[in-house]
């Protein structure tokens, strides 16, 4: 993927003991710069500016340990003993500056999918080598400083007095300037699908309740908690981000805020036992990221989190594709339809229970002829892939009940033709999407992991929805801990093996992870569109999900509903979708991802075919994305250039106050002219009320063309644009 | 497996809502006898009898649910709910009897191997449908009784008000009589590997500190929770045994006593959540078992834990084999060797570790060399496996790392020859033995596991013996909960689809299943012999692991000790076997296993020729075994009739008093002559000062034959009784 690796140099210099000296970085574009200081306790710290102006006050950096229960070997007279041994439990104090090095790193990289094709990674590098008195234990710090943020790790280094260790906390500050502007989440061990709060730092405590809304498994563990990617805004119009990149092998961060004084500190995910992750040197924690711009757009269009990350580790890539999509999902999710097969089986063995002796509900929502009606519609409509839902046996009783053996993942309900079905999606060049909901019972799915991966390649399907609703077995873990994150690892890397795409959903928040395992070609992760049928979700929702979950990586969001009033759907369902028809177009182009579902019912595409076909056209791979307006919780608008042509697509959604959009084609090739179709709320649209009221227009645009384009409150819109190739394109249409 | 089946009677009787009213059950002999009753409160209870004599004081039987939380399913408008049902967690009162039904049963049945060919079992059956007012929760309590004991359990049909719950505790007691003397090691989640304290009930609460010894995971929970099998004796002579048969899925138990009145009550290992069960009706708990009768040998003799198991499942049973084994072993028990291979590594990454560039420590045991002696020794003398332990790479830091990647079970280390071995062991017709020593790290033994016994199979490897050495992973469970016992469940029936034996180490202690699980041909879950190279093990320590342990199932006790002074090894152990020479050949007898090690260096054993026939000669599985002399922590003397023969073994052992056996050998064919070699302590003997003075002398019997044989302290004899065939055997023979 490596094309280009500019230069490295690396500068290496021997500082012994020397606490009161400060080291300095700068970005390459010199606007960011921080320093490391050592306090006179040993205590290490970091401070960052933005052109001139302090981002991060002086922050502590370091890690407390666990008190160690070395056990000694068998083998000698004295035999098995257990021996506590005094470990000094601090990685926070006590240091002094045994070296440090600086360097600079310039590549351009291209990955496997993603916004655009090339990506530069650009950074001056410090990493500062502590060792600590008295126990002469050894930590590096790795500073790592683009021109638009920080990311910095702690490594331990193969050493004799630090081997194995476990962490008690993880004590990384993140010491803000004021009482900014957040938009925040919950912390909380087991889910991230919270509606976004905005508000002052100081008000978070006080509206901490009304926010943890319930979820099928949810853990939060402070009223000061909140999640990354955690986006703020300063009162001096300051933009910062704070996520993490590269987790792997370690527990996911969150934040815990002191109030007082506005100090962030990190607060690690912890196991069964409350230990909050198990080391084994040398080893290094995940890159805490700081992203700083003026312009907020600067946050969307950052390449941080993926430039932390290592390079592709599969070889041979050809086989993952983007893919846009459809489903036997949003039907049941509404409630229409179900998952499960039948109301008459109390609880389901499937080692005994037989299916084809029980009454069928008739509600059963995956069934040979359903699926293939979405077989066709897929066809028919260029859509790559089908997704089926409640496919397998055992929805019966599968959630809420810590049940062990809840899925098998192979068999098939008895209305579910599942050769037929392989056939007839082949017939018509679909591929169907495989569903793997685990109900969180992660051992498992191990367990069954292999037959299942073989099972998808011998019928076709190479991707897999993978699902982890509700509590963890095993019980007392979280969903985000070390030990489950490698769960999640493992289950992608050994896809991989297999050439298996996986979307996995409540699974840890993303941190860039793609650009190592490209495979992973989607999360959920965050409040997707089923919330909507849930009792919706806020309006400015998806204006605010690109600045925080989408730093880490794509979601699988399942946009392009057309139908908001849910009880036309399931007349017991009175849930109402807060969107308009328009913004639901633009999210196909703001909410990126490389699997894009066409998510409403078949007769809900039927009764649009003019707002539909922005679906089937929008691309899903990209040689080039700009952000042309940002501000979050109130409007995102961005041209993505499709791969391999001259054509964009534009998409804007607003938040609750509306926007209107002053947009310049300046991005278009000089010289070209295109086709663009605008597909935008009307003036009398509105979500609540008037949700379906859009337009359609085309219009010729060139590259000095300006568009000035009103979007109602939870509106949008979305256009494609097309470059001529015949004049007979032109005919009728007036230039921009 | 199963020949006859007598009669199958079924009485079924209404009796609605008659709490007043007992049932009653005799044995089919009649001198057991049982009742069973509702109090007032509706709480259900039992009383034992034997012989008209109180044995179990009227107890209480039941379950305390944990409050359940129900979550609603997805897909109406109110969407994802947590809801707190007040469900009673009671299952211990409010019950009334909504019927019973009485059967008789009576079957012989042939083990695939055991103690004798044919399995006699026979019982009168009593069930109890009880109904809790309120919640309309069924619950039925069935009981067996046999002649030489009750088992009863309870069972959970399948209902509407109760299907999910989870088990707070089970709450069944065992009230004894009196203040008997108890045989107890203390009741642990993590390890079984205690020395037996022998004293009165009141005395456990005074005792326990001293008898917690330390172990290399252990997780003691109350002062007076002792484990199972619980072997007593009362004032009156009365021998007492509690256990429980067919452990699955479910906690394993343990007793915690009431020291006032001489209460036992139930006490299940916990999961990390503090929780002892998820439950799914239909289900069932394991069985309590209470074995009764006053001679002792009935209690050694009893096939009851067998017979509550269920018939084999594995249908092609001709692989399953006993077999006698040598090992590299013993040496690094001793510590004379090492499983590990070098000291230059801090620690192992099986990913990047590269063994070949590392310094060999010279210390290793599993070396091609040294293996292929022991192939050569094995193949000499007529054993069929040679196990090798520390062949795989990571055993530089594999213990008490909670390590989790700790062993890949495939990759050897550079100085075992794989495919060498294997082609040295097949061409001299030796069987290798696989070890899998899992560290106690059992989602990384699942995720390998398929491709470890595929190599094994690939390998020749036929029989395996894993080890859960050290704290479990996933870190907060414990060793014997019922999620854990799940996994070696899974580790036992997969390896049946595989055709292998395991003979598993610090797994949960065995409750029968080898009779549905034949393949599961041994365990430890106890204090081995190893313990004898760690300090030592009690003298009595062998007297008393029939009456306990192996109520559950053969134990890979590991005997065949020569050289008693460990230090003659391993200079730098000062650790004693304590035990005689003769004892240790006894105990090829005394401890049932139809897997034998024989567990000694092999220069151990060339020096004493003459005594190591007996373990040559020793067979491993049996037609027949007559209990001839028992007194728990005293001694025990078997014979057992060779399978497939007409030729028998006899072993003794005694305790610290040292025994006096009178043995009649009226067991053997009328007029029929054998050929008697005793292998026996010498009158001078003694365990710590002189402990390899035994004399063997040959002499004829028949079945009107008598022996008075002495056995010093921790002494004993190994007789080898062959049929003689050829006047010429009787040569200058006496008869006895």
């Amino acid at each position: 993927m490596i094309t280009k690796k500019h230069l490295i140099i690396a500068l290496s210099c021997l500082i012994m003991a020397c606490p009161a000296l400060a080291q300095e970085l700068k970005s390459p574009d010199g606007l960011l710069r921080m320093n490391f200081r050592i306090t006179d306790n040993g205590v290490p710290g970091y401070q960052l500016f933005y052109k001139g102006k302090e981002v991060i006050k002086p922050s502590k950096m370091g890690l407390e340990l666990k008190g160690n229960t070395t056990k000694v070997e068998f083998g000698d007279e004295a035999a098995i003993k257990t021996e506590q041994k005094d470990i000094k439990n601090s990685l926070y104090d006590g240091f002094s500056l045994k070296n440090t090095a600086t360097s600079s790193f310039d590549e351009i990289w291209q990955p496997v999918w993603g916004e655009r094709k090339n990506i530069r990674n650009q950074y001056n590098e410090l990493s500062v080598n502590l060792i600590q008195k008295g126990t002469q234990r050894e930590m590096v710090i790795r500073f790592r400083l683009f021109n638009d943020g920080l990311g910095f790790r702690y490594e331990f280094p193969q050493q004799k007095n630090l081997i194995y260790f476990v962490i008690k906390e993880e004590r990384t500050q993140f010491a803000m300037t004021g009482d900014h502007t957040a938009f925040w989440i919950p912390g909380d061990y087991d889910t991230q699908e919270y509606d976004f709060t905005t508000s002052k730092l100081s008000e978070i405590r006080s509206l901490m309740k009304k926010a943890i809304t319930p979820n099928a498994s949810q853990t939060p563990f402070s009223p000061t908690g909140v999640q990354t990617s955690l986006m703020m805004k300063t009162k001096e119009g300051l933009y910062i981000n704070i996520h993490e990149a590269a987790l792997i092998n370690y527990a996911c961060m969150h934040l815990n805020l002191n109030d007082k004084d506005f100090v962030f500190e990190s607060w690690l995910t912890p196991d069964a036992n409350g230990d909050k992750g198990n080391m084994q040197a040398p080893a290094q924690t995940p890159w805490r990221t700081i992203m700083v711009s003026d312009d907020a757009r600067n946050i969307l269009a950052s390449a941080l989190t993926l430039n932390l990350n290592e390079p592709c580790k599969i070889e041979d890539t050809s086989w993952i594709k983007p893919m846009k999509y459809v489903g036997v999902w949003w039907e049941m999710i509404t409630g229409k339809s179900e998952w499960s097969y039948t109301y008459d089986l109390p609880s389901v063995d499937l080692n005994k229970t037989d299916y084809t002796k029980v009454k069928p509900h008739g509600r059963h929502g995956a069934t040979t002829e359903n699926v293939k009606r979405y077989i066709d519609f897929a066809a028919a409509n260029g859509f790559g892939g089908v997704l089926v839902e409640g496919w397998n046996t055992g929805w019966e009783d599968w959630f809420g009940n810590s049940k062990d053996y809840v899925f098998d993942f192979v068999t098939p309900y008895p209305d579910f033709d599942l050769l037929g079905i392989q056939n007839y999606a082949k017939s018509k060049g679909v591929e169907m999407i495989m569903h793997h909901e685990t109900s969180g019972s992660i051992r498992n799915y191990e367990r069954h992991i292999d037959t299942a991966y073989k099972f998808m390649k011998r019928h076709g399907y190479n991707a897999v929805k993978s699902g982890y609703v509700g509590d963890m077995i095993p019980r007392g873990e979280y969903h985000y801990s070390q030990w489950i994150n490698n769960h999640y690892q493992y289950a992608i890397e050994k896809a991989a093996e297999y050439k298996i795409m996986v979307n996995a959903h409540e699974a840890v928040r993303p941190t860039g992870m793609s650009r190592t395992y490209p495979n992973l070609i989607g999360n959920e992760s965050a409040r997707g569109t089923e919330y909507q049928a849930f009792g919706g979700s806020k309006p400015n929702h998806v204006t605010i999900l690109p600045f925080t979950r989408l730093i880490g990586g794509p979601m699988d969001y399942t946009p392009g509903i057309f139908e908001m009033d849910i009880s036309k759907i399931n007349p017991n369902n009175k849930s109402w979708v807060n969107s308009t028809l328009a913004n639901q177009l633009a999210l196909y182009v703001t909410i990126y991802s490389p699997l894009q579902m066409a998510a409403d019912l078949i007769e809900n595409y039927e009764r649009f075919p003019d707002a539909f076909q922005f679906i089937k056209d929008v691309a899903l791979d990209w040689d080039d994305s700009k952000y042309l307006e940002a501000e979050p919780g109130q409007y995102i608008t961005v041209a993505r250039k499709a791969k391999g042509s001259n054509n964009w697509f534009v998409g804007s959604v607003a938040g609750e106050k509306g926007h209107t959009s002053n947009i310049v084609f300046d991005f278009l090739d000089a010289g070209k002219k295109y086709v663009a179709t605008i597909y935008a709320d009307t003036k009398d649209a509105d979500y609540k009320k008037n949700p379906q009221a859009y337009e359609i227009r085309k219009v010729v645009v060139n590259n000095k063309s300006k568009l000035v384009q009103k979007s109602v409150p939870a509106g949008g819109f979305a256009i494609s644009v097309i470059e001529v190739t015949n004049k007979s394109q032109l005919k009728g249409l007036k230039t921009l």
